[in-house]
């Protein structure tokens, strides 16, 4: 890969490329969870390179605002919610969720004039099941509501956390697209996980530890990819397992067999950290508070939090706390432990922005490649006015997939996977 | 404002036009009981940008020097005070408090000739009051000492703090120069604080959270501005609270009713830090063990302290350890505790130097528009070599003040405030 | 000196001159008992500005390689030695010692041609009493090993420790070739310090304490420069110290009297760390665990680690726990405990990277000039193909010494000395 391509993939401030298609899509914010209820402490929320802040108003409404007040740029996040919206702590200019300035305790007589003439910017928001999204892009091209199935259900069915990673969001994606790691760096921890292992089928176990050496399949669909990866399975049999790609910076992990499902998204704080989200979900019944506890101490895809802040308790500063004996003892690949943090640990350590043109790509990266190559041709499209992948809720009607089927003559994704993955 | 009126007012290191005016003044360095004795410890001293040492010599002179010696840079920090100077401690170089050069062990017969020759930048520096201060600017432009009401005072009626703040100096200033914020801010912290709040008339503390609106009158004085502002107080009365402003750094503020009165002053460590002075002084009578021990806690305008540090244990680190509750039940506005954390935790939100090309000023802000212009005017006059403000000492003698008059046609600062605010 | 030479000698990144003189040596890079046995964890290894991991194959032999996967630049710190290699965390390619490329588990038809195709860049390594040494030049120009006496004794004999110290290697470094300092840095140490002072003669300590005014004499040696202090030691006598100066960046300390000798060097991290070697060793017998255990908490030149990383209980983000009773009762100079903090602090207080165009040098640096213009001086004889100081082995049979010779008429270096510093 060239300098120019790295960069054009990696900066998403305002005004590059990828930033503005980053603009173009409902991104998720934070959990609903972090804003509890009306009137509720203010959350600062560094995104795409923007300091912002988030506040539910008395009526519970969420305004996603610029963090410096328009006076003389003091943080909204040491501001006062108050009726109808957030105070500045400094001289007390009022703001609603619109941005609008509605009081300006100084100048009573001008703040109805004011509240056209200084705004804030503001970016709409909107709430489903935990999660608040936000749509930080030109209002002409807003897009209806996400439809992801995850994002559908009653929030008893879901767990979400939202975790900081020390690097640039495209790199943290690429792991999530990369079915091959599954075989190395997750390998022994898929037996172990409480979330995933403690339901997987030993035999999936087996199969995904013994077969490093997946087939390949990569398909375009109206959300992004479908990415798919057939390993044999032994006994005249194919394991495939099917991952959803959905533009620009969502997932749809192959079900492992666990009584939840997984999707992630990787969100730009700013070019040299993300925020990783970890969405488990149940499509036919609430989570059990088994299931909850597991995924808060850092099952699955999530982490063990220090608490309050969104920073596992192992990282970086930390190497992850890194046990070398359970690596030797194979209870880990790499001795870190945790889906999420494993990712974490090789991911940072590619550096903060990953070199690209340093790398040797083999087979397994096709999946990774087409993501690359669809972004950089969707700013393409976007320049040229044309139709962006998942732009429309209903692309995301989609499902990843993983199955067992007869070996045959087959090479493709067989017809019952793309079946059963998607939904009318 | 334009960026680069900006960066004029807010860059001070050597050769920059708002540095060598900072270095036309007399400046407080550090606290007396800094440097307790002779040949105490050396104190590390970051002033204006540059990395200075300060030390007190065996007849108790106090020197402040270069950090680093002539020889080969290390710092005098680990120097050795010793009869009559501080001795490096790599090869023992001796200078004395005027930089001199007064022995070299490894050569002396060179001694004697390298003092002239090899002498280290030492500045003038003067003790009033338990402050130690430093006038690093051209000789030939020093002025008398300063004569502030305050430094005039034997030691037992002051308490001096120097806390490390960070940001830049100018936005630390301009809060000590906007009593609008008072009403804000600073609200119900008024009422509580040990300091402040315990002999505060409660009318007072009514009139300034009723009347967030005050009329400004700003004057020019031959040391800087007077700020007046002027709060309706009811009954037919009007509150006024006159500021005064000293060039370049200093102000007075306008007493509570209290037992002590307040002053401050903001030094540039370097662009991105300052160090916020704050001294409470009573004019008749030495202040008492309780009255310092609430400000040693951080009341008044002053901060509790990490020991043996300038920061306070509330920092930008741990989020001013904001309390979310209090600001709910209206202890304090923002969550922060203490008038001078408050105030560090809105303006180090601002940004390591404030924006100011963003700004959308209002009548409030007449103070600071005021100030900053005549910051800009002084680089000017200096230029021109015409008196600047507050350099001849008796432009020092002025207070502060504050009353509550009669509500007549008076719009102006009434007559007996100017009066009462001049002493000859 | 001009800021170019001081950019010359400061910089060892690859491509610059000085980085290419380093490049022509062995350097010391880990010590042994970092790499325990085979296949055990690999350590991040920061040299010349390169990212390097060490880790030992399953039949002891050390690889020390680019730490970025040649894959996708994850770090192969987080690697799992395996069966004759390391074998990446994240999609398990593995690497042998020299770097191949021996297993990519998702191409194994491949594997074999990408072993000559993709290897990562490797360097020779060689061990030797406790270190672990690594040669990153070109392969044509690599020296025969190095035969410092202290590295051919069995590791019962020697005690290694490698400190990071954070500053430019060369004022380190300048350091340990600076005899006067001792009279002023370390005075009263040398009598306390556990490892040299509680055996050193007090008549040495004496001397060196009542003339810190040396004789200094510079001689160029095959491999580098002996330089020799002389000072006058009393009833008649003079007491000569020898330091060894062994190209590019090792020293032999003149002896203390104490039971073991002392070697230095100092390799540069980046230009703005250095690893701070210190090596003691007795010729004739191992090593006691009282020498030992004194080592450890840090005598002599070692430092007292925080477990688990090279850097000093004491360091600079804690003032090196600076003690200023310690100082004024003058058991320490400085106040700073231990010879080796003593070294960091005034060092690392010179800056990352020493300004050595603001320096006033004496007589006394006669030994750092001669030093700076031997490594300037060697670029060039590098450039034109020259045989450089210390490349041949033979060179390295040199000792430092110390002793008390009759006053006569002598002012160069007595024969005697110089006798008993060579080894043939």
């Amino acid at each position: 890969m060239r300098k120019e391509e790295n960069d054009l993939l990696t900066q998403t401030d305002a005004k590059t490329p990828m930033g503005e298609l980053f603009r173009r899509y409902w991104l998720p914010a934070l959990t609903a969870d972090e804003l509890p209820g009306p009137d509720c402490p203010p959350v600062r929320l560094p995104l795409l390179g923007e300091q912002l802040v988030a506040f539910r108003d008395s009526a519970g409404r969420v305004g996603i605002l610029d963090a410096a007040c328009s006076h003389r740029q003091a943080s909204l996040y040491f501001g006062r919610p108050e009726k109808g919206g957030i105070r500045c702590g400094y001289h007390g200019w009022k703001f609603d969720v619109k941005g609008r300035c509605v009081d300006i305790p100084s100048e009573p007589a001008a703040s109805g004039r004011f509240g056209d003439q200084i705004s804030l910017r503001a970016y709409p928001t909107l709430e489903q099941s935990g999660v608040i999204w936000v749509y930080m892009g030109p209002l002409e091209h807003q897009p209806s509501p996400p439809e992801y199935e995850w994002a559908q259900l009653p929030p008893s069915h879901v767990f979400v956390t939202r975790r900081l990673q020390e690097c640039n969001y495209l790199q943290t994606m690429e792991g999530g697209l990369d079915s091959s790691h599954l075989s190395i760096l997750h390998r022994w921890t898929l037996a172990y996980d409480s979330v995933i292992g403690s339901h997987m089928d030993s035999r999936i176990v087996d199969i995904i530890g013994a077969d490093p050496n997946p087939f390949y399949e990569v398909q375009e669909t109206p959300a992004g990819l479908l990415l798919g990866a057939r390993r044999n399975a032994g006994a005249g049999d194919y394991y495939w397992r099917i991952t959803q790609f959905i533009a620009p910076c969502f997932n749809l992990v192959a079900p492992t067999g666990a009584s939840t499902l997984n999707a992630q998204a990787w969100v730009p704080l700013d070019d040299e950290n993300c925020w990783g989200w970890a969405i488990n979900y149940n499509l036919d019944r609430p989570l059990t508070t088994e299931e909850r506890d597991a995924m808060k101490v850092g099952g699955g895809l999530h982490v063990d939090f220090v608490p309050g802040t969104h920073m596992g308790r192992a990282n970086k500063s930390n190497d992850y706390l890194i046990d070398r004996i359970a690596q030797r003892e194979c209870k880990t690949f790499t001795g870190v432990m945790g889906i999420a943090m494993q990712d974490a640990a090789v991911q940072e350590s590619q550096g903060r922005i990953a070199d690209r043109t340093l790398e040797h790509l083999v087979n397994s990266d096709n999946g990774i490649i087409a993501a690359r190559r669809m972004l950089i041709q969707s700013t393409q499209k976007m320049a040229a006015g044309e139709l962006l992948p998942s732009i429309d809720p209903a692309s995301h009607h989609c499902r990843a997939a993983s199955l067992i089927v007869p070996q045959e003559n087959l090479t493709d994704v067989p017809v019952e996977v793309l079946q059963s993955a998607w939904v009318a």
